[in-house]
């Protein structure tokens, strides 16, 4: 359990963040090239060791466990009507997920995760953005704790998912008031909308940014994020804290921690983007990250279920690294 | 096990070879629809859900068995100088694959398949196909049937790879005589080519096209296929004939059933493209065929790597398929 020293948002600036060990990275580096296989002829499971390095701080890093969380919390900005599920399925859905029965338990079950999902003042929605800020700085930073606070300091791999009716507004704002463009970019179907309602929540969101343009980027995060948006941000630092990587899941979860990219983009360098969603917004917001997702596979349901599904591929990625034998040991000849 | 009623290569053509289930793929498409989440928010997972139960014939299939084969062979097409490793290696990885040292071994034991390899006299490459034919029809159907005869009839779904110096040669082959257009199209590094080398693959294939261009899409396979190549295509018809999915791996096993492709492109109806090879040609080969890899990593390796793991991916689509909640169940309101 890790507790942030943040006083204000602002703070995050500040803030003592551990660094890439690029020694460990070479090292994983130097051993790929001695395993049976061609270079560089695993492509991205290779990267995934390395970034995996460098991170652990261990040439040959192994996940022993790996922590799923899904944070969920409830938006004011629903009163514009921008979804058309009543806002009691982000409950209902909580209570699926504690039963077992969605998407994301039967993924990190085929993976290997511990899934735990922490539900934030569901009966206590963030205010409408249109009309002033979404949250106060002292709510943000209370959602930010719970956040860091669920985060296992124990993990190998902590994989960052969430729910929220309402949430791909949410996070449409704020990748638009990260990262600016046009607002139909950042706006897609999210759970059921149509041509009007994507409309509607274009114009929302522009209203949004609008408003609150002026504040700093983590004044972004409470003007128009949610509380499950602050918790992820936390969660992703205090991860950086403990030296544990994050796989981020798909838009929303991506959207979610824009406000930390905006403030000091090295905040996410031990975070990588799972899987890209069918939401339009999110090639565009990888891009801007400068991250390419691991998988695609037309998924769009949040829950963190492209990041359980990704797990796989670095599990594949490590057992290959840590498993394989070099050509020495198998006696393979070279060329 | 399963024997090939082939006495002659074209009698592929006349193989009563079972359709998909529709009735049983009606059935999940029905149920993904109940289940606790957006319809086909799931994506990709839902098709695959769908595909696994029209092949296994029930709307809920699982895979309690999961059977990687891994073919090995050499190639005569080395006298001409075509890759720079020596033909030596394909023995030395069959050992370091039945001694548990190569990447298909971990990734097999991440995604849970149980390997199998098969080397295929390997001390007796196929001849140099630009003085003549590879293989006689006897070696192919010989070769075929050792292929068919490795299928578990017990398994749920069947992962093919392959190994073989010299073998993305004779995919290019395969690839050209099978679908024409550009030699230098279908060539790319293999196994450590330099851009000289991929030149003189480019020439060697165009060669061994104009060769044997006058034979029937099964004699080609023949006429510029090796041992590995005929034994997939053997194992995809088996697996056919159990009503088994067959995940195909990357460039060189996609290659290797393009004159199945060529001889009756249905054959290939119960086969996925695991993963996108960094071989250029791959893209090119699987738009071909109509399919669209699961998976793009980057990855160049062969031996089934990419097949095993995207193992998981259809892992955990049949794990939300079989154990998600219903909204009914769960509670959950609609929209």
């Amino acid at each position: 359990m890790t507790a942030l020293p943040l006083k204000r948002l602002d703070d995050v600036a500040a803030l003592d963040l551990p660094g890439f060990d690029t020694g460990a990275a070479s090292a994983a580096e130097a051993r790929q090239m001695t395993l049976t296989k061609p270079p560089a002829s695993l492509g991205r499971l290779e990267d995934i060791a390395a970034f995996m390095a460098g991170w652990r701080g261990m040439a040959q890093p192994r996940i022993d466990k790996a922590q799923a969380l899904v944070f969920a919390g409830n938006h004011g900005i629903c009163a514009r009507g921008v979804n058309p599920f009543p806002q009691e399925v982000t409950a209902q859905m909580v209570a699926n997920f504690k039963a077992g029965g969605a998407a994301i338990n039967q993924l990190c079950r085929v993976s290997g995760a511990d899934l735990e999902v922490v539900a934030l003042d569901l009966d206590r929605p963030t205010a409408d953005f249109t009309t002033g800020p979404a949250m106060t700085e002292a709510e943000t930073l209370e959602a930010m704790a719970t956040g860091a606070a669920a985060v296992d300091t124990g993990a190998d791999i902590l994989l960052l998912g969430e729910m929220g009716i309402g949430n791909s507004t949410v996070a449409a704002a704020l990748a638009l008031s990260a990262f600016g463009a046009d607002a139909q970019g950042w706006v897609g179907r999210g759970t059921g909308s149509d041509a009007d309602g994507m409309s509607l929540k274009a114009r929302v969101i522009s209203e949004g940014a609008a408003l609150h343009g002026g504040l700093s980027a983590m004044g972004k995060l409470a003007a128009l994020g949610g509380r499950e948006q602050a918790a992820i941000c936390g969660a992703v630092l205090a991860a950086r804290m403990a030296r544990i990587p994050v796989m981020l899941d798909g838009f929303i979860c991506t959207a979610s921690v824009a406000p930390l990219f905006a403030a000091r983009p090295e905040a996410l360098d031990h975070c990588l983007i799972a899987h890209r969603s069918a939401e339009p917004g999110h090639r565009q917001l990888a891009e801007k990250m400068g991250k390419r997702p691991l998988l695609d596979l037309g998924m769009a349901l949040g829950e963190g279920s492209g990041a359980a599904l990704a797990l796989s591929v670095v599990r594949g990625a490590l057992a290959c690294h840590n498993g394989m034998a070099t050509f020495a040991e198998a006696g393979v000849a070279g060329a």
